[in-house]
């Protein structure tokens, strides 16, 4: 390494046998993978808070520290400064998790908290969220909930044992949101927030990301910027909630440090939950679409929405420029539009959870 | 043990060799010592909840465990199911934690939400927690603030490395409280709360339990009932909020089982912060009590209030019957009242973490 500690070369690092663990912090996920396999498989612990990576990859990541009893700790992937993996994992592992509700991206909300209060399009919001830093160059993967999707896909490993397959998952964002469905929002007394869900009941799983119109009563409401907030309710220790800052390199980096941390003291995960599954462990679980929600979805063209079978209408307006509908339609045919007939609509859900709860109870009535 | 696994003599477990740990679930804090420092002594690991026990003799029970390598972990006995003491231990071990803030006894936070929502007296919503299970059939540890000072107390030791004597910490209840002191705070948008608080900036270090006002813009304004709740303010996380149930036989049931899971993996407190102090690890650590905080005391007569100097008087009442003065008195001065003073006011602060500070910045531009 030429007398130095500094090298921009990563085979310096990972050839060397000079070091304890390796931190890898990139934002280039195929990169990511290719330094942390290396890793792990030469036998070096490693810290990661690439989550697009890390949910994309999790499964042979799992085998790899099985196979070489090497720790990956990845904290500081999920939810920022709040340390939900760890306690999900520890804290969590004999708990029966009904459901987690998650905001997960900072700079979506970030978006969202300008819109309402500053009054900001879509565009500016974004902007204002670029230029202060907190979102990427490229934002694509915050604003299309992606980036909320793959922490989510991480949360539903350690809090039910679920491997899920990102690229599957219903995974709504809020890139085409605009003045209107703000103003819509405040007049039912709610704000709009992105909002992922994983849900278990009664041999029904479920897990998927969608803004939702969250209203006064609800723990999000006040959830507002760069913040982060996880709802996880368990069989036994009811309902708790997590809020903290998601995003920001000094809240990130105190993650990281507590990982590094924990990775000193030989700290692993249990994954109990994922190795308690009967078989297959470590093959994905499929999320059960097969419930319809209530959705406000606002629209230009009638076609842009004659796809995907709205029924139960509740509410309509034809007002051109601000048309929107109101009824439900399945979890399987939200997710079987289009990335470009997304983009034509906005989607918005109320309560989907107590949408297949409701649903639930009334199929166990019959 | 006569071939069963149920004993009611405890030497029968402290003098087998047949177990791998001792779950300890007295309520009595000598006797839970007294098995808590035998087993250790032994060479036995333990979880306990006894947060009495633990505040009264952290300092024993931390030499205990250095002597002995055994491991003591106790998350179920500060805020139920929340794992605050692991969330402090672990995750802000690099992190300079400047306050928390806490509501942290179940009981008086459930007579508090009665009295506020349901319009009861103290002692009608006292009776109601008695008979719901959510008081002890002696609530005096509850309702005295003490509970909430022990928890404060072994708090302070993972988030600041500062033991206290839980002996001379200040500690204000709610015994005294009245409907008038209720209709007060609604009349100022706020309700009435007990918070615990730790604070340590730039070389003043503090903490104490009171009845605060808490208002509509508050995290803690929206706990109700049986929850607890912490907030914490770290120099590079920023906020965080943790929520959840803090009593109640099956939110502390999933503590004590997370305890067990741990202890069963290894895991042992760092009390990093604690072995970082330069000398006298081990000795007490007095908070600063020369800052005066805004305070609302209610009182029946004049000479209720003449010993503890209330000074900078903003509003005053003389309303028989609901005579009450705002003003400021020193931390100190509430210290010294007696208990039996301390019985016939009710003392409320506003935000005495914001007067201090305010104080702070004031002498720093002198």
């Amino acid at each position: 390494m030429n007398g130095t500690y500094i090298t921009t070369n990563k085979d310096d690092i990972l050839k060397s046998e000079e070091h304890d663990f390796i931190a890898e912090l990139t934002d280039d996920a195929s990169a990511s993978f290719e330094i942390v396999r290396t890793a792990l498989s030469n036998g070096n612990s490693v810290v990661s808070a690439n989550k697009k990576m890390i949910a994309e990859n999790l499964k042979e990541l799992i085998e790899l520290q099985n196979h070489s009893g090497t720790n990956l700790l990845y904290d500081a992937a999920c939810a920022g400064s709040i340390p939900i993996i760890r306690i999900l994992d520890d804290h969590y592992q004999n708990e029966n998790v009904i459901s987690i509700k998650g905001i997960l991206n900072g700079t979506s909300n970030y978006i969202l908290s300008n819109m309402n209060f500053n009054n900001l399009t879509f565009g500016e919001a974004l902007l204002k969220a670029q230029k202060s830093g907190i979102a990427e160059s490229d934002p694509s993967l915050d604003i299309s909930g992606k980036d909320t999707n793959y922490k989510n896909t991480i949360l539903s490993v350690h809090s039910h044992g679920a491997l899920l397959n990102p690229e599957t998952s219903l995974t709504l964002g809020i890139e085409s949101i605009n003045k209107s469905d703000i103003e819509f929002a405040k007049n039912i007394n709610s704000k709009i927030k992105l909002v992922s869900y994983i849900y278990e009941k009664e041999d029904v799983f479920t897990s998927f990301v969608t803004p939702a119109f969250v209203n006064r009563d609800h723990n999000f409401f006040d959830v507002e910027y760069e913040n982060n907030s996880l709802e996880i309710e368990g069989e036994f220790t009811s309902g708790q909630v997590y809020t903290g800052k998601g995003a920001g390199s000094y809240p990130t980096g105190i993650a990281v440090l507590s990982d590094i941390a924990a990775l000193t003291k030989g700290y692993r995960y249990n994954y109990l939950k994922l190795n308690k599954k009967e078989n297959a462990a470590n093959d994905f679980t499929t999320p059960n679409y097969d419930y319809d929600i209530k959705v406000y979805v606002r629209y230009n063209d009638q076609s842009d929405i004659s796809g995907f079978g709205i029924h139960s209408i509740i509410q309509e307006n034809k007002t051109t420029g601000n048309k929107y509908v109101i009824g439900y339609c399945s979890l399987n045919a939200l997710n079987k539009l289009s990335a470009a007939d997304r983009r034509k609509i906005f989607i918005c859900a109320f309560d989907p959870l107590k949408d297949i709860e409701e649903k639930q109870r009334l199929n166990s009535k019959l």
